[in-house]
Order: C-alpha cells, then structure tokens, then sequence
C-alpha cells in the first residue's frame, strides 16, 4: 500500500470540546452503518513499525496513512493470540465512551483508573454475560492509544493521564489550575510537574528565561537548583526523573514553541541517555502520532558527550566499563535514522571504542559543585553541543 | 551476647554542627590509638537481624548494643567475600572524611554523587597505588549506613540524601529553603517534597489542618487533589510515588511530632500495602537505627481493608487474584511482631481467605470520584481504622 505522511495537525493545546465532538462523530457513523445493515466497523491508524517513517525535513517521527479496520462481525483476531476483532470493536467503543463521560464532566483520571472502571461484565441482552470488557490493564492501555490516534486527540485531551513525576524551578510565573505560582519560590522540592499540563490546565503569565534546561536525573536537578543556576544562568531547569513522563515533555514543547525558549538536554553519556535525548527530539516509534505535539526537533544534546571525559580531564579509573547491553543498545541507536549526521556517528561511535560510559554524577569525581560551575557554564559558552 | 535497647536519642531536627564534631571526636580517638602505637578500631552498632528488636512498649523497632569492630590491621573480612577490615576501615574514614566535608560547606549531596567523588585511588606513602577507594556504588551506600550508626546521626545530616519524590497540598504555610510557600496554592503537581526536610531547611510557618493523609500512589493522589478533598475534609495530602522515600517520611514524622496531627496512611489492599504501612509505622529492619526519628507508632492504617470490598458492595470481578508471590509475602507479614494483634491477624488472614488484592484503583469500578467522596470520608466517620 502506498503511504503518505498524515497531514498536519493543529499544534495548538487541547481542546476537549472538539475532541469530544470527534468521538460523538465516530459513534454516529457507526450507528449508520447498523442502520444501513452493513458490518459496523472502526478504522485505526496502524501504530506499527512499516507505518511509521521519519521525516527528515520536519525532524520528527510520524506516523503514515495506514489503517486497520476492526470489525463488529469478526471473531478473527489481526494476530496470533490477539482476541477476536468482535471483541476489539466493543472495547474501543467502550473506552471512547469513557472519554466522552471524561470531557463531559471536565475530569481526567489515570489509565490504571479507567481499567478498573471498565473491569465490568460485558452488557448482554439477557444481562447475563460472565465476559469482563477488560481483564487486565495490558488490554485497556493499547486501545486508549487506539483512540488517540483515530479521534486524533492526545490523550490529555481525552482526559487520561500518565503518571506525574518531576519538578521544575527558574524565572516563570506560571498559573496551574487557578493557582498563581512563582517557580523562583518553590523551595528547594520545586513545583511538582503534574500529568496534564494543557493550556486549559497550566498558563505561562511571565518569564525572564533565556533557555530551558532538561535535566536526566532527579539528583542532579538537586544540585543545580541548590546551586541556583537558574538564577545565575537565567533559565528554567526541570527534571523527570529518568525518562521524562508526558507532562515534563509537554511542557518543555511549550515552552519551546510558545515562549521560543531554547531546549538544552543533559543526560548520562550512555546508550540510554543518547535515546532519552532522541525521544525529546524527534518523538519515539510506539508514540509517532504524538510526535507532532511532543517532539522538539531544535532540541539540543548539551551532554554528556563522549568527548567530555577528555576535555575535562576526568582521570581514566572514573568511567564505568560499557556492558554487553550498553554496547548492543549503542550498535541499535546508531543505526537510527535520525542518528546518521557524521557528528552522532562520531559521537556514539567514541563512546563505542573507548569502551566507557559516563555518569552525570561522575563530574563530582572533581568536586560536587563542578558540573554547575564549570561543566556546564563552559559548554555553553563554547557552543559544545549537538543538535 | 547480653543486649539492652541504646539509650533514646534526642528526637529533634538535625544538629549538623554536633554531627561534625561526632565525626571529628571519632577521628582523634582514632589518632590517639595511633599515637599509643596500638591497632585503630573503629566499634560499629552491627546493622544484622539478631542486633534489632521490635520495643513493644514504644511501638518501634530498634537497634540493640551490638558492635562490630573493624580493625586497620587485620586483612580478614567479618564474612566470606567481604573486603578486609583493614580495606573497610579505610572506606569508612573516607566518607567520614566527605561527610565531615559537606557539614562544613553547609552543603548536601547523593549517594551516587558520593561514591563518584571517592572513586580515586587510595592514598599510598609513594603514591603510586592503583587500587581505588570504592569502586562500585554497593560498596560505599552501607558504609554510609555505618557513619550514620556510629556517630548517631541521620544521613539527612550528614548531607547525602536519597532521591526526592512524592508531593504535598493542603492548608498549610511553610517555608522551604527560605522561599515562603502557601500550600493551598501549588496548582495540580503540589510542592515537591524535597529529599531533605530538617528543620533548617523546612519550617511550618501556620496550618489550618485537621489530620495528615499519607497515600501510596501518586495517581490516586491526583485525585484527592483534583477532588480538592484537603479542602473539605482540612488536611494535608502527601504521596511518595510507592514506598515513601525518607524526605516524605521525615516530613509527615515532622508533621506528626511537631504539629500533632494524626496520620492517615492509604495504601493497596495487598501484602506491599501492609508492608508499607507498617514501615511508615514502626520503620524498618534494615533501618532500625533511624527508627526513632523516622517511625510513627501512632499512624493509623484507614485502608484498603480486606473487608472493605463486602463494606463498599464491590462486585466479585473487581479484586485481582493474589499471586504465590503475594501469598508468601502475606504470610511472611503476619508473623511479623508488629502485627501479632488479633485485629491484624484477622485482616490479614482475611485477605489470604479471599484470595484477592484490592487495589485503591479499584474503586474506580463504582465512579472516579467514589473514593474521596464515599470510601475515604464513610471510613474517616465510622473510625475504621487499625493502628
């Protein structure tokens, strides 16, 4: 099948009210095929591999035209082991009148939440059915996925959120659900970042920040809010603890598309640090329909880079030796297609043949206070980052 | 060996500069020994199950007066594959040593920070050694551990904290850091419980609150906080994203002490729902040492109760099968000794007669909101609590 890229999508923040009037759209189709007599049916957005592609000129991964179609009268599933299309068919509908119940009472709640609201005995003429629409949460998770992509909606917007983890500090107020708050007085725990940070939710009311500063690891975030770099370096540091959820990298996008703030990442200089930066750049593969209000293609890899270690003259018995895992997932990372330009190859492929991965926490081998005051003040100013 | 409980130390926030000066006292002794040309030593309160007794009467679990010494010359280690004592007692003056450091710059740092830092090599007459101080972080977090016993002091006052995680609303005014914070306004994330909380980094300024509620699940937390539940009912609401980290235990202890409110503690209805109550409650075996500054013996348990699923009309296919893994762990719980009340073993046993978990979660089967506006408020008025 020929494919070509979706068109684009509105970039704006959510707007539940349309989005609720999509998923009534859908239902009333639906309801014409069953009065037409026909096969009622769903068409989804394929979220598979040969579906995905990245373009290049927009710097993101996005998601082509492909589609599966689930229909009412199968009992065959799409794959092995999969249930049956019948079974599918009914579960979308039911989770897609979930959100529409969300939107309409202005509420959202967590995917684990809206599992167990529908862990219900599917409704049967008889009232008789022993059959649960969902047994396990591992059921429920791909299809709010699958209503995302067909109502074309983020899942903020429908009103499910993941988990919320992470803080944020620097020169912003901001006002979060009514509340007025200013992240230069948030103490040394910061604003807790929550799952849903639409414009509905979080509004940015002034800032004096030159760039935003993602920052790996929680622990470090520490130390650069205990050092007060947002207040030297005029900047908003925010932290996800690891992998940033959701609403870390929501709010980042907006701020960067919004405010037109600079994006700077910093993590390890491992294989998973290169891909934590890769997801925040161009979106991941399982998400691509995301990507266009997520990814931040200008985002960039300020470290740590492999050539750090020697530019600061880390002594040799600091770095931690690479793992065969570390090494298999650094030979997958830089067969990435948006890992091609000659510096990531370089740059994956010094960290490959030194053999060594560095921590941010490894800089405190000179002093706790090195990676704020000279780490990272001077690959700034020499520009040392990758884009 | 004889043993008689320590002597009860002085409950109140951390004294960093009597810390240090623990940390210097054990230095000269040290000194002294060397100077009367005998073997150093230092006596270290042995963190093993049979140095830890459950005090019945003060509702804690805590250390006995079990020492362990380690001797500089001695190459043997106290267990099979155990560095020396001679390799040990040089690590455990080592962080002494960058303890010692931190109270004196007032600064703080992780325990992965502080490994890096003391990942160099071992200081030799011709210094030409190439053997490292520590060379993997499990080396260098008991050793942490065994300053804290020894000079008797938390880690929070040392200045290494764990990671920060968890967040807190509810009527109250603190300042954080010196920043001034009315927790009424910290829009939908909260303020985020920092790592450390010692009273010369948080004060409680005023408060309007009627009780503490501790929830497991950051999810479930949002909805509190969503529903505005620490408005109508007039408390604080804290979660510490699973097992509470020691900043959001330290804090409600804090809470508890200082400001005399009661602790509600909401957990699963699962065997780690127990545990984390009861860590929260008499602390931990690991930990015993920091039991009296930690554990709060008066912090009830308010659910989710093994019979909260017949009290609430929960329908039969809501709950989750124990696992053999929950099963185990239930029955390594009821014979704990802080659960030998008949009240507990039947609540227990009672889960293990069903055969089924309940997850907070799972009230969502009757509505989002079920739990803050029916479960949680009915429980609270009937007092169906444990403690």
């Amino acid at each position: 099948m020929a494919k070509t890229a979706s068109p684009r999508r509105k970039p704006a923040g959510r707007d539940r009210a349309a989005a609720g009037e999509r998923i009534v759209k859908l239902a009333r189709q639906i309801v014409g095929v069953v009065h037409e007599r026909e096969d009622p049916f769903v068409d989804i957005p394929a979220r598979t591999l040969s579906n995905v592609q990245f373009n290049e000129k927009r710097g993101i991964i996005e998601l082509l035209d492909g589609k599966q179609r689930r229909s009412f009268f199968s009992l065959l599933g799409r794959r092995k082991g999969e249930g049956s299309q019948a079974k599918k068919f009914m579960q979308t509908l039911r989770v897609a009148e979930v959100c529409k119940r969300l939107i309409g009472a202005d509420d959202s709640t967590s995917i684990r939440d809206l599992f167990y609201n529908l862990k219900v005995p599917i409704k049967s003429p008889d009232g008789k059915a022993k059959e649960l629409v969902f047994y396990e949460q591992n059921e429920s998770d791909p299809i709010i996925e699958d209503i995302e992509v067909t109502v074309n909606a983020l899942r903020e917007e429908l009103g499910v959120h993941a988990e919320n983890k992470g803080n944020m500090v620097g020169p912003m107020t901001i006002t979060d659900n009514g509340d007025r708050i200013d992240l230069t007085a948030v103490g040394s725990g910061g604003w807790g970042v929550p799952s849903i940070v639409e414009p509905d939710v979080i509004q940015f009311v002034r800032h004096k920040a030159k760039f935003v500063l993602l920052i790996e690891k929680a622990a470090v975030w520490t130390r650069f809010n205990k050092d007060r770099f947002w207040e030297k370096h005029e900047c908003l540091i925010i932290h996800g603890g690891g992998q940033p959820p959701r609403g870390v990298r929501r709010l980042v996008y907006r701020m960067h598309n919004e405010l037109k703030l600079p994006v700077y990442v910093l993590v390890d200089n491992d294989p998973w640090g290169y891909y934590i930066y890769s997801v925040i750049k161009q979106g991941s593969i399982n998400l691509a329909f995301e990507s266009q209000r997520m990814a931040i293609p200008a985002a960039r890899f300020i470290g740590m880079s492999s050539y750090d270690a020697d530019r600061f003259a880390i002594p040799p018995h600091v770095p931690m030796p690479l793992t065969d895992e570390d090494r298999r997932r650094a030979r997958e990372i830089r067969e990435y297609p948006w890992f091609q330009r000659k510096e990531w190859q370089r740059e994956i492929k010094h960290m490959e043949a030194l053999g060594v991965k560095l921590e941010l926490e490894a800089l405190s081998n000179k002093r706790f206070s090195f990676i704020t005051e000279e780490y990272l003040p001077k690959k700034l100013a020499a520009k040392q980052w990758l884009d």
